[in-house]
């Protein structure tokens, strides 16, 4: 008798395993249930529909050979049954069926399994607030509502936006409504930085900056206290500071696992709310696998528990749940978090933990904060990236890396090859010597990545003593903060004489990097010096060399100006 | 006292040990000597200064802030010692010093030594045929002979050019004097495919494609015998099958490391010539330091000795002389050897182990090739790749993965996870759920290595069957070789019914992929079939069905048109 596989969800993870377990059992009925009439779709693409990158939503649909993936697709090429607007009642685990009924009502009835899957996915989180059931307030929960908010900006409903929420698909939607229909868009993130967790202040602020100049309006440390209407719609949304008029609201707020079903199972559920799952995808009964935005994962770095909602987990997820359906006993060890995204004419990437996951999870963690050329400087191409690597000081383990860089692959080129080596337990010594494929249009001899991990090397070693941007930018914010401080600017005179002619010598010093040790006799021990320079690089060097001559009093500015550039500041000296 | 280094070679290595020991060690006197008057240059850059990219050749000697690296700029930035167009004629282990002279002549003298490093590089190696000596025949040995390749080119001495060598050397230099200059080139490579032992068969054969459309002449398995001359200038070079007249000659055959030295002075060296380094780049002269073109290296995949001159690992290596020299116990456990070139709009990589160099080494090694989309099929600026992973069935290690695909950093990312995953001894199983960051421009939420580890897994546990795409061409080439051979071509019909219109349905079969499950009765077991699609994906799955249905006579073709096309074939369909 041939085994009866059910799979209650159609996005991401349950095709998956729905199309491997069948490929693995050819003689499996294999049924997929599924709320939606609308299955199997690309929903990280969403941005990418109402933007108008991808023109039709049929296309998050469709194959990369344009067949679109509909109950048809999966009868006749997979062999897959699909029973599209179904819900899923109730699950008898003693009697082993799924009882379920048509979403537009009808009679409820019981599908048997030998083997089911939970592929439930995520629910937008929606504020507590007032407001959020009026007219043009939406959440990025389905393509439904992504066809309905394209619709409108396309009939010219929207002419100014808010996007309640700075992360990745926040900003994402933000990118969308700026970029092509020139809607007015307005970020509100309750954190003090965009991606709050994901990546640090530096690269959110550049992340900010960036978005900031190209037209999209940022409020960090707000949040939305509640969503203005008239006659049922959406006119406003009301902050701790100010009332941001609009005509569509944008809830990006985050997500929470969908696992009611699990949870009246009996299954175990995280305090989360996420389904507990084994390394093999395995429920609390092993007859019934789980996987995707429902489940909770180990955290490969940390071997915490975690909830990591991201649709390329979700598929590697699944092909692990249709493996071990058929007997292979295939594992899913965990996740790092790999996260990438454009904005605009940049990319933004991490892996791992960032500085400030790693320090509340107790890790003796600190950053090299990079900033150097992506491929060989002389290579016409060459553009500055900035890279954050995240370390234990203890054990020399890296655990995390955070990349900022123009739009392109790059930054991805760096992020997953440390998510590699993350996931084997590198350490900065490893990544030192990480061979990273060589030539001049590609990188450089000595690749970010490896420039990277020679500065976390001498600041583990405690030969590099640096300060942290934002500890600078306070201090140019008001000197009397770090009365101590001085900057020793080791540029090119012409970039560091109109700071000293601005800031004044007590304050802003000027050594030509390659005089300083011809010269240093001119520096006086007295006050701190900052040492600055463009990427941070000569600063070290200058720090080894002032160590040398008992000139001890000294930090590095790591990073050094071409992070604060890409900040942005307004204390440059005219024409500078 | 301080400590004297001694440094023989000024190129990569050398400067990058010298830099690292001196801010380890500020009071250590440090000298480099050179018997050239240009070092610390990038070697790699010499092809893209000849092409234009790199306007000046001291650009290639400049830092990223712009200083030329010459003797100045090391005494007064770096408080190193450059003594340049001095040989190094001898080295006195006993008394610890190296015997001096200047390259001009005169008085040969002693520099003491407490430390010594070889940093002595490599030389072209010249193919012991007539005429070499000829006016207009160039190794890319050094800056000097650039420079006047570059002259010749702009002053219109050269309308043709014959380089001898398909690396990657040669092929830049292909790319060089035929993209900005227009001069006529011929690459002749004596094996029978281009970068060889570097990547396997297909992927060679997609560069060639490449190469020839953008109008370099390509002469696979065809040696130079002879370089031709007139009054001391070439022109032209015979093969055994031709002529080919040209004014420019670049020998691109290879490299050779630089040990004469080393060797009398009694250091290991090994049978190939390079300098036997332990993995603190110690010499079997302990306070001897080696690292660069002039060292053997061990493999990490096959953990036998290799003779790696990468510019990358140079300066690696460099780091960790001075690390030792210093009293920091770094180490550099090895190299894989990873590869990536730009060839006009496309590029090619490579990490590990090739298929041909696996089976040589005695690992039961075989390949998965894919050609899948680079990003979500569904965004614009998608594009298909092509990778190769190599692996050993026995153990499901992954060996080396190879990819080829539009010029772009795409390629490099999976290069580079794949370089580190394969640093730490990764499996398939590893693969198939690397964390690769996703989001739509970035990649496919089953990234491209993802998926070639699933092919990797298919092959493996034995599910899937597959037919080469160089036994494919021999068949289409004669389809005697294989008389029980029979296409079946699960395509669109629109793409799949002119080859049967061309090749009878006796060759080819057309059976879409969608209908197999509903129409599978009208395939016959009597002969091979050889499933045919785009990328191979979707004949893997026919394959299984087919399988469960008892049609078991089955082979994939690995890759399929996606391959085919871009290989090139004169057997299409016209008008297909």
């Amino acid at each position: 008798m041939s085994e009866k596989i059910v799979i209650i969800g159609g996005v991401a993870a349950g095709p998956k395993a729905a199309c491997r377990v069948k490929r693995l059992m050819q003689d499996a009925q294999v049924t997929i249930i599924d709320q939606d009439t609308l299955i199997s779709y690309g929903g990280c693409g969403i941005p990418y529909y109402v933007s108008g990158d991808v023109s039709d939503e049929s296309e998050l649909r469709a194959t990369s050979f344009h067949m679109v993936r509909n109950e048809d697709f999966f009868r006749n090429a997979k062999g897959i049954e699909v029973l599209c607007a179904t819900r899923a009642v109730a699950i008898d685990r003693q009697n082993r069926q799924v009882r379920v009924q048509a979403v537009d009502g009808g009679q409820e009835r019981d599908i048997p399994y030998d083997k089911l899957m939970l592929a439930t996915g995520s629910q937008p989180f929606v504020l507590p607030i007032p407001g959020v059931d009026l007219d043009g307030v939406f959440t990025i929960s389905n393509l439904h509502r992504a066809i309905e908010i394209k619709r409108r900006i396309a009939r010219g409903m929207v002419s100014k936006a808010v996007v309640i929420g700075g992360g990745a698909i926040g900003l994402e939607m933000a990118e969308a409504l700026t970029d092509l229909w020139e809607v007015e868009t307005t970020v509100v993130e309750f954190m003090d930085q965009l991606l709050p967790r994901i990546v640090d202040f530096p690269m959110a602020a550049m992340l900010a900056r960036h978005m900031r100049d190209k037209g999209v309006t940022i409020h960090l440390g707000e949040g939305a206290a509640e969503i203005l209407g008239e006659d049922g719609k959406v006119t406003g949304v009301r902050t701790g500071k100010r009332i941001l008029e609009c005509d569509l609201v944008i809830m990006a707020a985050g997500v929470r696992p969908r696992s009611e079903l699990a949870r009246a199972a009996g299954l175990s559920v995280s305090p989360q709310g996420a389904i507990v799952v084994n390394e093999r995808m395995q429920t609390s009964d092993p007859a019934i696998y789980a996987a995707g935005d429902c489940v909770e994962l180990r955290h490969l770095i940390s071997g915490k528990k975690i909830y990591a909602p991201l649709g390329s987990l979700a598929n590697k997820e699944g092909r692990v749940v249709g493996d071990n359906m058929a007997g292979i006993p295939s594992t899913f060890k965990g996740a790092l978090g790999s996260f990438i995204m454009k904005a605009f004419d940049v990319c933004i990437g991490a892996t791992g933990l960032s500085l400030d996951v790693a320090l509340a999870e107790g890790y003796d963690a600190d950053v090299a904060l990079t900033a150097p050329s992506d491929r060989a400087h002389f290579f016409p191409t060459e553009a500055i990236v900035c890279y954050q690597m995240v370390f234990d000081r203890r054990t020399r383990k890296v655990l995390g890396l955070q990349g900022f860089g123009p739009m392109g692959d790059g930054i991805s080129a760096r992020i997953d090859a440390a998510a590699a080596y993350l996931a084997m337990g590198a350490t900065i010594d490893d990544f030192a010597n990480l061979e990273m494929a060589y030539a001049p249009p590609f990188s450089a001899a000595i690749d970010s990545i490896n420039a990277a991990a020679y500065v976390a090397d001498n600041l583990c070693d405690g030969r590099l003593r640096k300060t942290s941007i934002q500890s600078f930018l306070d201090w140019m914010d008001d000197f009397s903060r770090q009365p101590d401080w001085v900057a020793l600017d080791i540029r090119h005179p012409a970039e560091a004489t109109p700071f000293v002619a601005k800031y004044g010598a007590n304050c802003w010093h000027a050594l030509p990097y390659n005089e300083v040790r011809s010269r240093y006799q001119e520096l006086s021990a007295d006050k701190t010096m900052i040492i600055l320079c463009d990427a941070g690089t000569r600063s070290f060097e200058i720090q080894s060399f002032l160590d040398s001559v008992g000139l001890t009093n000294t930090l590095v500015l790591s990073g050094g100006f071409n992070v604060i550039r890409r900040i942005g500041v307004d204390w440059y000296p005219e024409g500078s």
